[in-house]
């Protein structure tokens, strides 16, 4: 599975003051551990209380290509930032995130066109998000048209079917699981698959278990990615097993260490 | 999940030895135990080594019935020693188990009629166990066909969709898990589907983390029992986080306490 790190996001303290103080210390061994702990790419958020976004922005991606070359999920609704991160991020970046409705896949699939970037969409549109795996399934089909008619390669499309946290809505993970089943056969080659995990355990008394149990889940569902803590050892053991049960990693008796490797 | 504790089984050191000399307390401290870490039914089985099995299986459930009422899942694949163990155990017991070929059900399934029983049927036949989910689903609409021919209802009925050791055979979890989502939808009501699950991480090196990852991915798939380890809490913990994210039990804070009490 593709493991996209969550840690640089200003909305965590240590990130938060980081960024105010233009202090790199914190945010590249963030980016190195990340690495270390198996993260693909590395997602990069100035948080919700940026007074200066693009430049919160720009210092973080220079700050992490300081250190690493791997690409970067540009985490950001407003476009201006995220224009300026995938400059700066370079090609094979990751938009993080566009919502499906017409408005927003104008301005984000050009722009991951123009830069040779992945597009994470998420199935929200102006009705917000659906109650539903069909209602999901209806936006994602919304974005895979709209991908093909401007010309992006749908298997740099990933469809992030937005999960909740359980203790506010308990139907929404199996409904998601039932959309990241279903986006799979939307079109051929089939778009990506991404959620933002820890949302799932937002709120409750038992994160990690919630966390690692749900990718489990989402991950023999067909999900191709999520965007997580990739510093829980617990769960990505759990990821690796899954992934060897799953087929998609080869049985070895040692094989978290041959995943690791 | 309906657990079914897998430990009173002949083929663990202890458990044989306490057949072998007639001691009953190991066997009975197992009960307990498995009945208080969570296990809604037992296993029993005397095991492969047993040269009296009839004699063993008349002794293991009259010393089990000695503290506690529990259903008995009575595991022998002779027709003689599963209707004695029947016998003593009680209505409400489970036949673990028949093969899906017409000679065997032709025996098993009046025996559950005959017994108030429900009926653990493998996904396996003549030809041997079926390399895909298909195969699977084939046998299990044989059974199924057999069972209300015969007027077994088909809510008792316990498809097992027969994992195997995934060193041995990597695609195997993937198929079985196809094949739990296909027998709820081979009549109404469904039958329910069970694995012995510990087969899968048989031969491996990270046999709990196997497990208890395999499991949440069959709960996912919507399995609806298990003989497993009852006593391995992790597991029992990521039962508990799965069956809450897949809806089939109440979210509270404290699910973990709450499911347990």
């Amino acid at each position: 599975m593709y493991a996209i790190g969550e840690r640089i996001n200003g909305m965590f303290k240590d990130v938060g003051a980081a960024i105010r103080d233009r202090n790199p210390e914190p945010i590249q061994r963030l980016a190195k551990a990340q690495i270390a702990a198996g993260a693909q790419a590395l997602d990069v958020n100035v948080g919700p209380a940026s007074a200066d976004p693009l430049g919160a922005m720009e210092w973080l991606v220079k700050t992490i290509r300081e250190v690493t070359d791997a690409p970067l999920a540009i985490d950001t609704t407003k476009p201006d930032v995220m224009r300026r991160g995938l400059e700066l991020a370079g090609p094979g970046s990751i938009i993080n995130s566009t919502k499906g409705d017409q408005a927003q896949l104008d301005i984000f699939i050009p722009m991951a066109i123009e830069h040779d970037a992945s597009l994470i969409a998420l199935t929200i549109d102006e009705n917000g998000i659906p109650r539903d795996a069909s209602g999901r399934g209806e936006i994602a089909l919304r974005v895979v048209a709209a991908a093909m008619e401007k010309g992006l390669p749908t298997d740099r499309l990933m469809i992030d079917a937005v999960i909740l946290p359980v203790n506010v809505t308990q139907a929404t993970p199996g409904h998601v699981l039932e959309a990241i089943r279903n986006v799979k056969l939307l079109c051929e080659p089939p778009p990506k698959t991404v959620l933002g995990l820890s949302n799932v355990s937002q709120g409750t008394t038992q994160r990690r278990l919630l966390n690692r149990t749900y990718l489990v889940m989402a991950l023999a569902a067909g999900l191709d990615a999520a965007i997580l803590d990739v510093e829980d050892r617990e769960m990505m053991d759990a990821m690796i097993a899954a992934e060897v049960l799953m087929n998609r990693a080869v049985y070895a008796d040692d094989f978290l260490k041959a995943y690791r490797s």
